[in-house]
């Protein structure tokens, strides 16, 4: 447990190589997938990491795993609780099911049907909670503290963000095996783990590679928190497609990462997001979620200049109902 | 060239093995899916070699790589020609860039957009046939004479059934590296050569694996020949969705193949290769065009019972045009 060891408990480098030798065997190896047809339009080399190919069709479960995997035995019989819109929640529950504990989670009433269901599936119980009156933090932790459940955070824990990071360790080793040098990686960013661990794996693997976290537009409190150097929120009447980056404000050890190694913060709107799901769908035959699609977004739409340069997006996930998928392929473009 | 060595021009396991290499740093390796959930609906473990995420959206790249990187210098400047629905046509066009060849297509009208506009992407130049009328194979020889040009067949040829068995040979080093045996391994069958080549690799591979062809419903003319033991054709009048299986009758080559290799065919109708899509969308977040899709109906619809077994089916290819993928997310079930 090296984290517990630092003053500032937050997670480093080797944290996030312990993660990926924990994960080995239960986490996928996703793949790097490249279209030369984009790249001749693009003018510049994109290269795709689909998490949505992933054990429970998002990044969520590299967390998940590692962190629930070092619930000490004593406890493990009073299981896990967790507050997620769905991909967490799919990640915790696989997680605890696959190590033989139970979980309860807690979900917005109006998170996406599949991410219900698969949740659901995969063993766990699952409380209910309305998005914009009620607080899910407030409601996981008395629900852990009732149960003697461990409260299994979505990002502000430092195995959750080392397992996280193993997404951008994967991919530094990959592009490395391909001869490739990366001029930039963008990631969908949310709570800040999948690119506060990643960025701790990128940091040390490719240090002159530029980093950024890509944001929806309402929900671009990292961005806005990197240029003033200190953590800002968001307007709680935003609305967005991309129900799994909704938070109010970044997490307290991300932005403590984030701040430090990331080059900067990026914002696309809903439409620039259902357009990188047609791409997706088109040129890489994967199902990107909206907010899975959200830095393969802002490449596209030019918000980060790819021209003459080596680009890695992560797409994070693609927990979609077919209803919304649908929509997203009949928008023209 | 050990296949011209061989009396009966029939290409062989070291074929297979000879193609894997020279497709090293070309082809892509793809993974192999599971779902645990559905896993768990079904009773036994299904493993889904995604081959949509092949460079072109399908696995023709590995055999037109193949046969187009054994063209001879001196004749590369007069080109390739090759006939085919668009899958076979962007992996010939891809190939022959990458050789630096031109590349004429003889492909039918009513292809998929996507299919026609990737392969004019590709830089190949295309000549259009009308299915119901003329003979694509003529026109193909007609031209290739033309020109001085080489004729790449979509699957009577050794190189290309060749390279197209480098799927079954990745499929069983994947499944042994996993500590997987294989009951059964479920092809997607139209000319024969993805089942010819990934029958060589798995008879010698895993020989005691079961193989099957999968056909859509009016296109069985494998499953019917393998019965007969000798090659029966296809009625004119029958029509599928599944625009890449629609071969007159087996390939020569590939049914001496297939009918020493195989343990029989299997068939489905349209509504389940759209229902298979649906659960290729949802369940492994990747997109499959119909007859992409038929070796994955095959065993949701139980025609291939996979209770207490394990079995690996091949999604082929996923170039399908959006409305076409819309319609089959629309259908029940």
């Amino acid at each position: 447990m090296p984290s517990s060891q630092k003053p500032d408990g937050l997670p480093q480098y080797s944290d996030v190589t312990a993660a990926a030798e924990r994960l080995s065997g239960h986490a996928r190896v996703t793949p790097l997938l490249q279209s030369n047809l984009l790249n001749e339009r693009l003018g510049g080399r994109l290269l795709v990491k689909p998490e949505m190919l992933q054990r429970t069709g998002s990044f969520k479960f590299r967390g998940a795993f590692n962190r629930v995997s070092r619930i000490h035995k004593n406890v493990r019989g009073a299981g896990v609780v967790a507050y997620s819109s769905g991909n967490h929640a799919q990640g915790v529950a696989a997680a605890a099911r696959l190590l033989g504990m139970p979980a309860l989670i807690v979900m917005p009433r109006d998170a996406p049907e599949i991410k219900i269901a698969s949740t659901r599936a995969h063993g766990a119980e699952i409380v209910f909670y309305d998005r914009l009156t009620e607080n899910r933090e407030e409601i996981g932790e008395c629900l852990a503290a009732d149960r003697g459940a461990t409260l299994v955070r979505p990002y502000d824990d430092p195995y959750v963000i080392a397992g996280q990071g193993t997404v951008g360790l994967e991919l530094a080793a990959q592009a490395r095996e391909a001869g490739v040098r990366l001029d930039a990686v963008l990631l969908p960013c949310g709570g800040g783990g999948l690119t506060a661990g990643s960025a701790l794996a990128l940091a040390e693997e490719c240090p002159e590679t530029e980093l950024y976290g890509v944001e929806p537009a309402g929900f671009d409190d990292t961005a806005r928190s990197l240029a003033a150097g200190e953590r800002r929120t968001n307007d709680a009447r935003a609305r967005s497609i991309c129900d799994a980056l909704q938070m109010p404000s970044p997490g307290e050890m991300t932005f403590a990462i984030n701040v430090r190694l990331l080059t900067g913060g990026l914002v696309v709107d809903d439409d620039a997001a259902a357009a990188a799901m047609a791409t997706a769908f088109s040129h890489f035959k994967v199902v990107a979620e909206p907010s899975g699609a959200v830095a393969l977004a802002a490449m596209l739409e030019g918000i980060f200049p790819i021209k003459g340069k080596t680009v890695a997006v992560v797409c994070s996930g693609g927990n979609v109902d077919a209803q919304a998928f649908r929509a997203a392929l009949d928008r023209p473009g």
